[in-house]
């Protein structure tokens, strides 16, 4: 019986292990450590583990790239001390590098047809007329794709999944190299990553659900998510979460299980809200939420001492009249 | 000349009355009250109307659908006492007697083309390529309907309306049964209701309305609605509204005629906006507001208490100093 | 080689210039002043040029009108000062005559297939399966346009421009003249401006971009838009500017180069954001914006003050202290 692969998520992986020399090769670069170290895949650097090439090309996050789980940097500079059983791929431009690498690996396929021959759509599943089905694409059984959905190549959808119209499934991440001494500041890092829907979730009308750059978008059983919701890249929603209408996360967040989210809420990127909390609408969460709190407010804090500052703010007249009485 | 039915709200009516024996054998009901009553359509608490089924599931609402409009309540207990003419269906499982009735009444049918047979399209209207058109589709004379609109099933569009690309119209509601000792927590309650858009509407691009849950969603003669605006289900627009680009309001909420809301405002579910009302932009409305009034903030009040209190912020540090001199 | 005309706006220009009286003749207007000048297009009020017809129905606005660059005025009074070199066009409805005119130089014409055959569409560029181009729309070289894109006439796309799926390109501005002693109290403007679209531009999926009311709406060279942006008619956004997700813009607003708008930010209409300006997330716009500055809040202000304020604001149960033991 097919199973969604969420024991471990499948990030950009090469296809076999890949030595480092022939990498190399690929990119211009001279290899500093073990040439004959195998690579097993590509990752941004919120998500490396052990074994990957990463990139790194501004000299402050030079030692983050290298004390990451990372085994082979990309990077710019000779000047750096390497730590023990990791290599270095030493390049003029790191972030070409790293576009060449995912361009060899993940070219880019011109779809020619609007549901792929590729995919694999389960028993029992409806998909409705002028959906959009990409390359390679998996969707289970018993799910009901709606008309006008886009679903790009590479996704993961699992059983009883309902997606309605107008919906984007794995659009490209917002994420770009900024250089400002440049024509044209902003490039485009590739997305490799996927977007993995599993089982019971369902999914309103016009979402918009960002492929990971090197990893998985992943949405966790049993969550629902309202109209007009945005989901950047890499980032994992856990399972029986709700979210309201309009609601945006931003990219690499981490939204445990059974987190509800009321209409409106933004969530910066990178952040954790944990188990069980619930973010009031229209609030704006700039840090971690710890888990079963209650939040409020832009920028969001604990409900209760917002409320309480709301009270405080209506009772500013009164205070100055007592202070001009007095 | 084809009308509108707009007078009485056309939700989930059977197609002629049925005995309450009869549905009690369907959903495995035991009937305390007249089992030869009949039942005219079935709806969900907030809009129920006098022969309707509706049901409850939790002690904590029995009173409330009791009382309410609903002539036939299907519930999970004996231990209620029954107002005047009103008549029982109890079950184990009142959500599942509930989801069996709309699925005998209103079963899922897929479509298999973009332009069903079953629609009727007025004269002088203009279906752009790529538009969806669901069964049972109604729309007007002199529309324009332009290219990627989705359009579901039973849906009813009036005269002189135009939808920009993009929108949905008719998306199922977000609206569901809870309970957090199962392993999805979420359960649809399935939408049998419409959206019914009258005369002289025009919609934005990327908007999506859904249906009621069983009864309509409806959209006021001459009302105007920007970009990307999400309506939910079961919600009342007057006439003449304005709604800016990026406004977000939830279920079974009244908008009386002549409403402005300006860009990204959100509204709370179950709400009434009095006629000619003014919300600023960003506010967040929670509470009913009056006819004629002007809100503004998140939450949302009047807004000339919220602009003196912007201003009473302005003066703390000035009162600081007043009182450290004291 | 193939340049977008970016130097000068094409706003709604008449294929050859027009004399006065036979748009007189047209409208059914008395001239006055000189009858065989030339008019060469014709703009609503914020974007007129010299040579430009406009409209003013409103004596609120009649001055603002006859003072603007435009140099025929249609108007409903005979009884102001006419400047200089300038003429009127009287008649008794301005907008009906101002609608006559768009109509009879653009009229609709109802797309029959999905692409085009008056499209150009450049080498090398891609256009999915599901994509709708306009009539005489432009669209350069070594593009990606996503599949569910939706790309409306006239508009016309630079090279190497990236538009993800269910993006809606050149809807019409929600742009109305209001009269509230009618049935349906707002009438459409109809749009004949265009959507410009520069070179290097990437925009996310879900975006709506709102053609000019009768100018253009324009995306700067290397500007990156997130998913789910709305952008208002006749907005001009500048170079290498950054927008997250969720950004709205209302109508005939000015962002300069290098802006910055994080998420869900709401722009109010006909501001100018300056060079190089940041604005935080959730912040609402709704005053001019000095180049450089960093904007924070809902009304958005100098974000070092809001915080500032927001620090004070946790102080008032202190002061409160201290002024009930002093």
């Amino acid at each position: 019986m097919w199973k969604l692969p969420l024991t471990k998520f499948s990030n950009m992986r090469f296809p076999t292990p890949v030595a480092l020399s022939w990498i190399a090769e690929l990119i211009g670069a001279e290899v500093i450590g073990d040439e004959h170290a195998l690579a097993g895949g590509i990752n941004e650097i919120h998500r490396v583990e052990p074994g990957d090439l990463a990139f790194v090309d501004h000299p402050k996050y030079y030692n983050t790239c290298l004390q990451s789980a990372a085994s082979f940097i990309i990077i710019n500079t000779k000047e750096v001390s390497i730590p023990e059983g990791k290599a270095l791929l030493v390049v003029n431009q790191p972030f070409d590098a790293y576009t060449a690498i995912v361009e060899y690996f993940r070219p880019f396929q011109p779809a020619v047809k609007p549901v792929s021959d590729t995919a694999k759509i389960g028993a029992g599943t409806y998909i409705a007329p002028q959906v959009f089905i990409g390359e390679h694409v998996i969707i289970g059984r018993n799910c009901r794709i709606q008309p006008n959905v886009t679903i790009l190549e590479h996704c993961v959808i699992g059983d009883d999944v309902v997606i309605q119209s107008g919906t984007v499934i794995g659009s490209d991440a917002f994420y770009y190299n900024t250089k400002k001494d440049r024509e044209n500041w902003y490039r485009r890092m590739l997305s490799c990553g996927r977007v993995v829907i599993e089982d019971a979730v369902e999914i309103g009308a016009g979402c918009t659900i960002d492929r990971g750059v090197s990893h998985d978008t992943v949405i966790g059983r049993g969550t629902k998510i309202d109209n007009q919701v945005h989901i950047g890249h890499d980032t994992i929603v856990g399972r029986n979460c709700l979210f309201a209408a309009q609601v945006g996360i931003a990219g690499a967040t981490t939204i445990e299980d059974g987190v509800v989210l009321w209409g409106q809420v933004g969530v910066n990127k990178t952040l954790t809200i944990g188990k069980n909390a619930v973010i009031y609408a229209q609030s704006g969460v700039g840090v971690d939420v710890e888990p079963g709190k209650i939040y409020f407010g832009s920028p969001a804090e604990d409900a209760s001492i917002k409320k309480r500052e709301l009270v405080w703010i209506k009772r500013i007249p009164e205070l100055w009249q007592k202070v001009m009485n007095s």
